[in-house]
Order: C-alpha cells, then sequence, then structure tokens
C-alpha cells in the first residue's frame, strides 16, 4: 500500500470532520475505523446542540455522516491500528501483522471509557493483548477469553475461533450477542485479570476461568499505548490549540483530547487538526524545519 | 431588563452554537446580533466541510441554524453591543443608551476583516465613531459621515438621518444601496481618515470630504475595543483551550479567537464556550473563588 499524506484513526465525529477537511484540502488520506462510524454517536438517542442538525437522533447523524462522507468519496477503511511508530520522515501504522505508512497522523479514536480493569496493565504484552487481528497467531490451537465492550468486537472472537482451540467471551454489555456456536458466550461481569503458574486467569462476579490468552477489546486503546512517546494527560492526549500534540506530525481530536465529550467541539477540532495536519505537510515539502 | 446569566454577541456559527448549548444547560441567555445571522454565511458559496450538512449553500446553512434556533425557541435580540464592563459581580453590556446586564459573557462576534482606515484608530473618540446608536445623540443638527462596510449599516445611516443635519453614506461594498432620499450615496473608495481644524475630513480615491464626525460601521468591533482590560493577539482574544479569556467570567469562541476561520471549527468552541461559561457560573453560585 502506497504511504498516504495523512492516516486518520477513528471515525467518530472529529476523525469525519478531519477527513472532509483533510480532501477539501486535497489531501491523499487514509480513514481506518468502522463503517459503522461510532458506537457513542449511533447509541445516542438525541442530539439537541449539534447546530445545523436540530434534535437529531446518533442514528440520523451516523447517516447524515455517511452521506457526507460519500458525496465527498471518502472510505472508511475497516482496519484496527494497534501502534504508530515514529519513522523519522513518516509514520508506520501497524495493523495486524501489515504495516501502514503515513506522513502525519491524526488521533481521532476517541476516548477509553472507565478504568482498565484491575491486573490489566501489567500483564498487557505478557498474555493480555488489546488487539485479536495482531495476536491471533500467538495463540493458535490454545484457549483464550474476550472481554469485549461492545458488539463490535464479536468479530474479532468469531475470528479468533477460526484459530483457537477454544474461545469463552465476556460480553460487557446488554445487547444479544451473534457469535458463532464454537465461541462460549458467559454473561458475568469480570472484575480482575490475573497470572497463575502460566496461565491468565479472569475472575468475574462469579467465577474464575482460566486461559493461554485474554483479548480485552474495547472502541478504544489508550492513546499513549498507541503511539510511544506521545504525551498524555490522563487518558487524554495533550495537545495545543492547533491541535498538535508534543510529537511533530502527530495531531489529535476530540474526546482524545479531553472534556467536554460533544459531537460538534469533536467536529471543529477535527477540523483545525486537518488544517494543521495540512500545514505541516506543506512546510515539509517546503524543507521547513519549525515545527512549533 | 432582567439579568440574564449569559449574554453571547454574535450569530455566526460560534454564537449559535454557544445559544444552543447554553440553553441546553437551562441557561437564561441573551443573544445579541441580526436575524439574518451572519453575513459571512449568507454569502458564502458553498460549504463542503460542515460533517453533517453535505456541500451546503450559505442560505441553507443560515436557514439550518434559524431552524434549530426556532426549535429550541432561541431569540435573536438585534443590538449592537458598543461595549462590555466588568462590574465585579456582572458585566454590563452597552447598547446604545441603554445597559443590558449578564452574569457572564461569550464574545462570539467574528474578526473584524481588514485593517482599519489610515487615521481611523488615532481619531477613534475624537470625531470616529463604530456605533449610531450610541454616539448619533452627539450629533443632532450637524454633519456626518458613514462608512459603511456591508448593507447591513445602511439602517444605521437612515437612523442618523433622521438626526443629524446631512448623512453622507460611502458603501464599501458592490450592492446596490437602499437608503432615504436625504442620505447622500457616494460611490468612492475611502482611503483614510483625518482631522482638520476640528473637524473630521474623509479621503476618497477621488475627493475630499468633510463632516463634525464620522461613522465607520462594520460587522464585527476588534475585541479590546468592545471589552477594556481585555487580553488579544493582534486582532484577536488570547484564549485557553476552555475557551475562557484572561477575564474571569468572559468566554471567546469562533474567528474572534483566530484562524482558521472555520464554520465548524467555530461551532466546536461556541460549544466549549457555552459549556466553560456554565461551569463559570455553577462554580459562582456555589461560592467557588478558583476561575482557572
Amino acid at each position: 500500500m502506497e504511504r498516504v499524506e495523512i492516516a486518520i484513526i477513528g471515525t467518530g465525529p472529529a476523525g469525519i470532520s478531519a477527513a472532509l477537511t483533510s480532501v477539501n484540502r486535497n489531501k491523499k488520506i487514509l480513514l481506518l475505523g468502522s463503517r459503522q462510524l461510532s458506537e457513542k454517536v449511533a447509541k445516542a438517542h438525541e442530539i439537541r446542540n449539534y447546530p445545523g442538525l436540530p434534535a437529531v437522533s446518533g442514528a440520523a447523524m451516523a447517516e447524515a455522516f455517511r452521506r457526507h462522507l460519500d458525496q465527498m468519496g471518502i472510505e472508511i477503511t475497516e482496519k484496527r491500528v494497534g501502534a504508530v511508530y515514529a519513522m523519522g520522515d513518516y509514520f508506520a501504522l501497524q495493523v495486524g501483522e501489515e504495516m501502514l505508512e503515513a506522513e502525519a497522523v491524526i488521533l481521532a479514536g476517541g476516548v477509553v471509557q472507565g478504568k482498565p480493569l484491575p491486573g490489566e496493565e501489567e500483564l498487557l504484552g505478557r498474555g493480555v493483548s488489546y488487539c485479536a487481528t495482531c495476536d491471533a497467531p500467538l495463540y493458535r490451537g490454545k484457549d483464550v477469553i474476550v472481554v469485549g465492550y461492545s458488539p463490535r468486537e464479536e468479530a474479532e472472537a468469531a475470528f479468533l475461533s477460526e484459530v483457537c482451540r477454544s474461545v469463552l467471551y465476556f460480553p460487557m454489555y446488554q445487547e444479544e450477542t451473534d457469535l458463532p456456536e464454537s465461541v462460549r458466550v458467559i454473561r458475568e461481569k469480570v472484575t480482575a485479570l490475573s497470572r497463575e503458574a502460566g496461565r491468565l486467569q479472569v475472575t468475574s462476579d462469579s467465577g474464575v476461568y482460566s486461559a493461554d490468552g485474554v483479548f480485552v477489546l474495547r472502541e478504544a486503546v489508550s492513546p499513549g499505548q498507541l503511539v510511544p512517546g506521545l504525551e498524555t494527560e490522563g487518558a487524554h492526549v495533550r495537545v495545543n490549540r492547533k491541535m498538535e500534540t508534543n510529537l511533530p506530525g502527530v495531531f489529535a481530536c476530540g474526546d482524545i483530547t479531553g472534556t467536554p465529550y460533544q459531537y460538534v467541539k469533536a467536529a471543529g477540532e477535527g477540523n483545525v487538526a486537518a488544517i494543521s495536519a495540512a500545514g505541516y505537510l506543506e512546510q515539509k515539502k517546503r524543507g521547513g524545519q519549525n515545527h512549533g
């Protein structure tokens, strides 16, 4: 895949806005996320303060956004980015075993809702993974547990069931699951992760389960984990008014930059991030060094 | 008029967004501007990057905004604010000879386009005025010149013609004028203002005209002139990511805070300003002192 100018990670209002403005600026982009756009938007009951779309349902807003993307000829690449690495002149985006390349990156992946599970951070990379596509090969023929925070994670669990010996799936949401028979669904609330004699243990409110690996799948990964070296403030990326992060060429917008978690705030920031990214690229092309 | 919680000055995307979110937060507001909303929006040919309104004309966007305001029961007060004074516990907004009161103020008046005329700043308050409603009484029975930057200023010139002995009107735009016969329209480009033997002089590209006073009427007044003590950076108000200015209780959003001059950026900032203003009011009510 050829190197794009701007990779935009996230398809909520911030990512969509960034994509529209980037394309308006004639930038070649890659918009990574979900064709369902954002779980948070789709589930919103009614949004009353997005100017121009009075009393709009989340579903209708998502539909308006989709129509806008279609009209501009913008496609969504349905891939989950595991990590973003600064390579000097460009960025490498790890997507499963594939590496994508971009000259600038806009982080618009939303905010990680809620705290990590007890034990989760300590065991990350030691049996706990955030990316089924990336780490499935490690668990070929083995037993895994998936803790899924939204119905969208079910596709990952189904994929794992093709590779692994057994898959237990803990849905951390209310909706009915729609999974192959080979996946065993356990409707218990996961409370902690631990490691015992080389096996991972998942403790729920009514039992303990063990496996070779545990996948914790949420809509968003914490930004510090996604981009090594990125300056964060708690769950948020530190940005200035131009939506610049501490890393030249990396911009952020939307909920990932902090409260208020509001649709039009996110869309406004996406616009600014895209204009700043376009300015960065133009400056780079001219050989400028001055990244304020 | 009773004191409102939040006065919002400006009816472009920033002011409208601030109004929608403030009302959503159950704040009692006063939205000051024009029922035509914003000259800049109305004249826009096509806006391609306001998410959810694909390839929208300025007129259609204004219509969508108006519908949204109507639906939320928000009215626009068509008054021009001449100055905002911090009174300790509240703010006084000078509107002609009237004073309005608000506990917090959101500045969303857009940016002054173009440079001041040579001589304009030096003569401000010494024969040059920005507000016909405010200063008309000073020129009762005298000769005035109006330099109008948009057709909206014609109403001010018409009003002056009821009070003053003579009114010359210089339209600094292409559109046909629609003025009472008592106003003499001069289609010449004004290039400078000066003062000569106690009379104001207006120099155009083809002549020199004199009068007792000169009104320079633009859509927006520079923010430092509007709010004494406000920290500015050139034509812009200095704000942080919460849209707070250096004055507690005064917030700003939209073009007035700086580039990029984009509709969705302005709308996003209006949302943030309203939430910050609501937070300020709630903190004030609790007796808090800590205005970050």
